[in-house]
């Protein structure tokens, strides 16, 4: 193998595949990334076994060269000193170049570098994935339907299939939802493209917070394909592959509750600051929990007490507060995480009693909805 | 204790201030603030009993008014609670009063704090500093004293003073010197207004950290009190204390050598990326030492091998070379710290064999010396 490729575009892909690498592997020849070449451009592979993403860099770009291939071939090359390498080079043309076997010569300006590769051959396949259920969502649609849902996973590996986001097809629309089963989000949506048959998978709550940063920020499509035990994110130049979440998730539809007793609408931004000085105290003492209290006037009070800290009390101004008066006690992180996900909107907050779940929406819009289970203080 | 502030103002206070508040303190009233309001302003103490810094806010400044005191007075607050809630109280006038011994009210807009102080007769009184030993130096001049010598004190406990840096005034000039003993940073400098008295004190490096991050770049003079076990720096509205470290600092003169047999002159920042590069294949061993190889060409190489991962080679075109022949290995880490300390400008290295200390200064400017002890490799 051997050709000479401009650093700058070798970086741009390199920092898409570093996204898969992880220092805790248990296969060793995954802590490298995989370099395949050929007259058409360079293929970059990297993996975690759960997440993997390839990148590829054509030969040729707008009519510019962006590599000169002189022999095609491959290489795995330990992917945390190969980047650190190709970041520092001293000019944007490098050349690499493999011979008698895995050594590997990066060259440019006066700088070489001899790596000793691993073989190629050694590096896992790729996970097969059928055109079985293809559909396409907009780049920009997707990274926000991750930001509004992915917060709510579990953290926790009792239930392992909590710790994944579950997308699922049916009714004509897209429902995307995650829990920790103290807390849910869900997202609906209707593609514009919709999958031909109904499917549900539960995608894990990491591989789409890594997808996340790959994406683009534009309405450029992404091809979603879902296989057996994989689903594959197909953008311009970059394949993301991850593996689904294996148990049944569990039906959260009839946690949502469809009628309320109290309904408070209020500005999210003016209550997310609120909310975060309210816990100031309620942090210190690790419990995190908040108090809020709405009546028949306008105004909501968010207050918190901690013996050992002292007090908070906040007046928030709301739009309008209709049905019985309420004394609620939840989880100040649980809030401010929903208040962020819908993005400093005016929100509409349903209570059906100081003991049941209540839900959160946006004024304008029924897509988003979030969930949280109150605490019992007293 | 009752007064109204600017929220913008006690904020800059208080970043201050915090720069010396230690969560891991022996005596539980150092977690705290001390805030003392009278009618000249506010002065704000923090202290972790290594460090004290008091900052003072003046109530009226250049005609605007700053603080309303009601009523004057002192509390202890907690610091890491008190400047969270002072960062996110949601208007930029605060009132702040303390009533019924230690409960301390904090309101601002619609947001009302309860907090519980603790007694300010219980916090430790401000170390006594005679005007001694006074002079002053400009602050910008201060910072680059600090940034060009600190990084070379030991960061272990074993010999505790060699964790200092040397400030000692004879033969008219101020040289301020640190070492761990594999190598050493020294500074010399005239100050414009020379201390009467010649003296020699030991300021522990964290401290010269933490005034760097106080200190403002520009030329404003700040006074330097030293007593006997502390050293006081004076700017405006800023005082910042430090205890001075004990015992006998090494008599380093004699390691520095007078004469050499190879000067080598080059660009630092050229040299800097080269051996950053030729380090990296190095770092993945943890040893970090690279090979530095001169002969009668202007051409310098830099090179490193790891038997695992590879090796490097660095070519960088000198500006002069004379003198013996010399190939020797170095820490790649010190050479780059010293490097950096003296800030991409052309460098001398003068060399005077293998096995010995060499130094760098650079090529415009006597003031700056580094000098490093070489490895033994082969």
């Amino acid at each position: 193998m051997k050709f000479e490729i401009m650093r700058d575009k070798l970086l741009d892909g390199l920092s898409d595949v570093m996204k898969a690498i992880s220092q805790k592997v248990a296969i060793p020849i995954l802590t490298g990334i995989k370099i395949e070449v050929d007259e058409k451009g360079m293929t970059l592979t990297g993996s975690d076994s759960d997440i993997t993403i390839c990148t590829f860099i054509p030969a040729e770009d707008n009519g510019e060269q962006i590599i000169q291939v002189v022999e095609k071939g491959s290489i795995v090359l330990q992917a945390k000193v190969f980047s650190e390498i190709v970041r520092k080079l001293p000019t944007n043309e490098v050349t690499i170049e493999v011979a008698n076997g895995l050594q590997t010569h990066i060259q440019s300006g006066k700088s070489e570098f001899h790596l000793i590769g691993l073989d190629p051959e050694d590096y896992p396949v790729l996970p097969e994935v059928k055109d079985d259920y293809l559909f396409s969502l907009p780049a920009d649609l997707m990274k926000s339907i991750i930001r509004e849902t992915v917060f709510a996973v579990s953290q926790q590996e009792t239930r392992p299939v909590l710790t994944g986001v579950l997308w699922e097809v049916k009714d004509g629309g897209l429902a995307c939802i995650a829990t920790d089963s103290h807390r849910l989000a869900r997202r609906l949506t209707i593609p514009e493209d919709m999958p031909e048959v109904p499917f549900s998978v539960v995608i894990p709550g990491k591989s789409l917070q890594e997808l996340n940063k790959i994406l683009p920020d534009n309405g450029e499509l992404v091809d979603i394909v879902i296989a057996d035990q994989q689903v594959l994110f197909k953008t311009r130049g970059v394949l993301f592959y991850s593996r689904l979440l294996e148990g049944n998730y569990p039906d959260t539809s009839r946690l949502i509750p469809l009628e309320y007793k109290t309904s408070v609408t209020v500005n999210g931004r003016l209550l997310l600051q609120a909310i975060d000085r309210a816990s100031l105290l309620a942090r210190e003492e690790r419990n995190n929990i908040v108090r809020f209290s709405a009546n028949e006037g306008k105004v909501i009070e968010i207050s918190s007490n901690s013996p050992e800290v002292g007090k908070v009390e906040e007046l928030v101004e709301a739009i309008g507060v209709t049905g019985e008066e309420l004394n609620i006690s939840f989880s100040a992180k649980y809030m401010m995480d929903a208040l962020k996900a819908i993005d400093g909107q005016d929100i509409t907050i349903q209570f059906t009693g100081a003991m049941r779940p209540f839900i959160l929406k946006s004024v304008d819009d029924d897509s988003i909805l979030q969930l949280i289970l109150p605490v019992r203080t007293y």
